[in-house]
């Protein structure tokens, strides 16, 4: 693919209280905010059926916009035992979003994000945050979760850079 | 419901390599194997396409038998973050099949299900494998990942059972 050729690329940052999701749009060497926002399910809600809504409109964003890759965070560790199992199954149905769709998917660990972002790998989630609103000229900055997944795909975005080079 | 009413159960034992299955029909105070199996996907696979693959069966499974509800096992805590991660995953696209389907799920610890099969909640895996085979005769036993399914099953066949009393 030519390093010209536009890409969209979805970034996600799951969990079964908040699926973070935001779009970018690479072009040349522009990047280009298209999306962002935050999916929230309900604490009244089952389980089961939180999963059903973040798997349901993750469908429906990819199938508006068709993007073309998913950029996800690689987790290494979480908190403990017990989030790691709510965030295995919120990612679990992303992924399989993807999959169902024929999205291509990319894994980044934290600090390979936060290097792209700050070029420093233990920076506050903060300063990822304002390079998220300064790199996409946002107007304020967006919601954590929508960020950090706006993060995994400008991430994204400049690997592919460096790959096409 | 009257305790007579014919109950199908679906046991699960999710996991990104095999994901066991059970399903028991309880009727009356008989409890009849219907069909067991283990779901394999190939270590080639990447995870998305695993998940995948784990999705479409049991949705297939669902569709095919409509059972009334599923068990599945509680987890507390695995061995480490790592692997809990990946257990949340394919226990993520398994209870979302279930809510697709718009079966209703219930959840049953390790503990509790070794004391509904065998009377001991320390009981080790194989004296559970053998009262699986004994309880449902099976000419032998079953696989474990699927054995352990079909213990879910019972497990929720006795408990509901005594709900009913």
């Amino acid at each position: 693919m030519n390093s010209n050729t536009p890409l969209l690329i979805l970034g996600i940052d799951p969990g079964s209280n908040i699926t973070g999701y935001g779009l970018v749009k690479k072009q040349g060497s522009q990047l280009i905010h298209i999306d962002n926002g935050c999916l929230t399910t309900k604490r009244s809600q089952e389980l089961p059926q939180r999963l059903h809504s973040i798997h349901a409109s993750l469908r429906e964003i990819i199938q508006k916009y068709k993007p073309d890759c998913m950029a996800i965070e690689e987790v290494f560790f979480a908190k403990n035992v017990s989030s790691s199992l709510r965030l295995g199954e919120a990612r679990g149905v992303a992924l399989l979003a993807a999959a169902q769709e024929g999205v291509e998917i990319f894994e980044y660990s934290t600090r390979v994000v936060k290097q792209a972002l700050t070029g420093f790998g233990q920076a506050q989630k903060e300063q990822v945050q304002k390079m998220v609103q300064k790199l996409l000229k946002l107007p304020e900055v967006a919601q954590i979760d929508a960020s950090d997944a706006l993060a995994l795909a400008i991430c994204h975005a400049n690997t592919y850079k460096m790959r096409s080079l």
